[in-house]
């Protein structure tokens, strides 16, 4: 099995793009990894797409050979990957597995998704459909329903607080205040997020991530050909993917994404290191509480300690374990398909020493964790930065 | 490179389900193969679900860990794959690159599609997001339209005519007949299909495929471990995928599908074979011009000869190179996500001799060629007896 290097990555600005249609976005996020890699695109053997529901956001389907075209890469394989908020990372962990195989050197993979074609009534139904039709969603357990059932027993068994909540949105809206690409640019304070209009208690606005129009994409090549190309790597050190029972009703625990823990101990046994080696990662904080569930289900902090630990700063930029350095979903934005890519494009930009303000440093061990839907899909990466 | 082996087969009835649900139609093809592939489930490593779009036919996204959870199989990495009407094909071949890369040794492969809880009208809308919404659909042109102006030109440059489509029909609704799978069981005649309903000329009704709801499933282990489990093993010994183009007014050739040319021969390259080696296939004729492309494309017969051929009894039951044994998308019916996954079962029966009725005396080399859109998607899977 090869090893596999990140040698570009491109991603448009998260936000509400009114002026830019899904094919502009994937010709910026896509053009600018090629561009970052410097690999002549007639050398790209495989595209991998991460989208969630074009067909209910945009009228289309069959988005991989559609951005394929859109690419100039008309010809090679183009697949399409969807895992729901998670779509981003089961592309790329396929890209990976496919490269690591021998089949192919040079891959692109891309994350697309713009939302912003429908009102928030239309996305939440649309996004609802992650979850059990039957069962759940039709019933009115949109997914802001879901993180506050899983907010509320966190509460209820580990004292977590509404102000441990806010400490996660105050962090990552200071964060993506450096992040030019970010959806949201804006401060907010503790008073802000506590004070916010209620969506589904005990979650509030600032408890909510984005909905956001955005592209990404990366350059994956084999590791013993990375030296043909000028993009800097990042090696691919560890990945790992688990799903989960479907229906929360059905789960035994909501305190703790099965998939996420199963995922990572995955990517960490393949790794071959444990939580204490993670510089810094990326989380998937679709709501605030869960960047909380997620510092606990990825052995950063002990079960139930994740409020705590994110009030006492271990999260901060300048924590012992900086997390959502970009933003996060909650303030860089959640464009669903794009999420997944964009979170490595940051932990690559860390790792390459180029991100700017928002650098870590001494960073040599990111990490990514990708949820879909109520956790019934999660995958999580592990990147390297090269000697 | 690991070797890849298909174990177990299990499929539903294709029809109009009305008294079965998404999870019913999940649960009884899945559970067909892993008995007919005697694997313990817990030994199944990875589920890849090819689907096109039960968002839009059931509100039902995320459906590989939906479908996982239905299967009891919730924990194991669940990813879905969508690439229009080759969704199933995309499917298959992730998992065998899975497979065959070593990461896992045992998977699962499900193609599943509920249409007909829409009218035909909404099924038309759904299926032309497969095609370019703003450059085409939006404008009328649906699939029934594309494959018109197909068979327009391949009239035009080859003399093929009205009378070698129906043919086409009068074949597979023959060979439908031996299938007790098959969604419709009529024989028509030549007359029966000339005088039909129009739909897009010169295509009429019994040109077009059907509107089917159904499930098929596939084991598939690592060639060498295929002894452990009683289901009696055929063997993958050639895939290829490609894409295209993937508005059809930008292409230069109407009278052949690029992708299905390139699929074809990466496929047959990796078996070491030439079209003449195959003993039978499945093709993806969701209209009937596309089976005469089809056996051109893939180089059984020279190209503008696919007309002639068919008329001469060349891919009949008991001809030089049988087609569509099953019936095909036009007589066993086409629930979209499932039929590349279930063309590749009527391979497998007919390799491992159990295909009852329809049986190719003697057949050793099988192939499927599943389709996406206007044929911006195209897989190839070759498959060998064991001897």
């Amino acid at each position: 099995v090869r090893k596999v290097s990140i040698i570009g990555v491109g991603q448009t600005r998260f936000g509400n793009l009114k002026d830019m249609t899904l094919k502009d976005m994937i010709a910026e996020a896509g053009n600018e990894a090629v561009k970052d890699a410097g690999v002549p695109k007639q050398e790209i053997q495989e595209l991998f797409v991460g989208n969630f529901a074009a067909a209910n956001f945009n009228n289309q389907n069959h988005i991989a050979p559609y951005a394929g075209s859109v690419l100039g890469l008309a010809g090679i394989p183009c697949t399409h990957y969807e895992g729901a908020c998670a779509s981003g990372g089961l592309a790329l962990r396929q890209a990976i597995i496919t490269v690591a195989s021998g089949a192919r050197d040079v891959v692109m993979v891309l994350g697309v998704e713009k939302m912003n074609s429908l009102d928030t009534g239309g996305v939440t139904t649309v996004l609802s459909q992650a979850g059990d039709w039957e069962e759940e969603a039709m019933l009115g357990l949109t997914f802001p329903s879901v993180f506050s059932l899983i907010a509320c027993r966190h509460m209820h068994e580990f004292g977590t607080t509404r102000e441990h909540l806010a400490q996660v949105a105050v962090k990552n809206h200071a964060n993506g205040m450096k992040n030019p690409k970010a959806h949201m640019q804006k401060l907010i304070t503790i008073e802000t997020a506590l004070n916010s209009k209620r969506v589904a208690e005990p979650l509030g606005l600032y408890d909510c991530s984005l909905i956001s129009d955005g592209a990404a994409a990366l350059i994956l090549c084999a590791a013993d050909v990375a030296d043909r190309y000028p993009g800097k790597p990042v090696d691919v050190i560890g990945y790992g993917q688990a799903s989960d029972i479907f229906t929360i009703y059905r789960k035994d625990n909501l305190t703790s994404i099965g998939a996420a823990v199963r995922a990572g101990q995955e990517a960490y046994s393949m790794a071959g290191i444990t939580p204490a080696d993670v510089d810094l990662a990326e989380v998937h904080d679709c709501f605030t509480i869960a960047e909380i569930v997620a510092i606990e289900d990825l052995g950063f902090v002990a079960k139930g300690e994740g409020g705590p630990a994110t009030a006492a700063g271990f999260t901060a930029m300048d924590g012992e374990k900086p997390v959502n350095t970009s933003g996060g979903l909650k303030s860089k934005g959640h464009p669903v398909g794009a999420t997944g890519v964009a979170q490595v494009i940051e932990i690559v930009n860390q790792l390459r020493g180029t991100a700017g303000e928002r650098q870590v440093k001494g960073a040599e061990i990111g990490l990514t964790h990708n949820v879909g839907g109520s956790g019934a899909t999660c995958v999580v990466h592990i990147m390297k930065r090269r000697a």
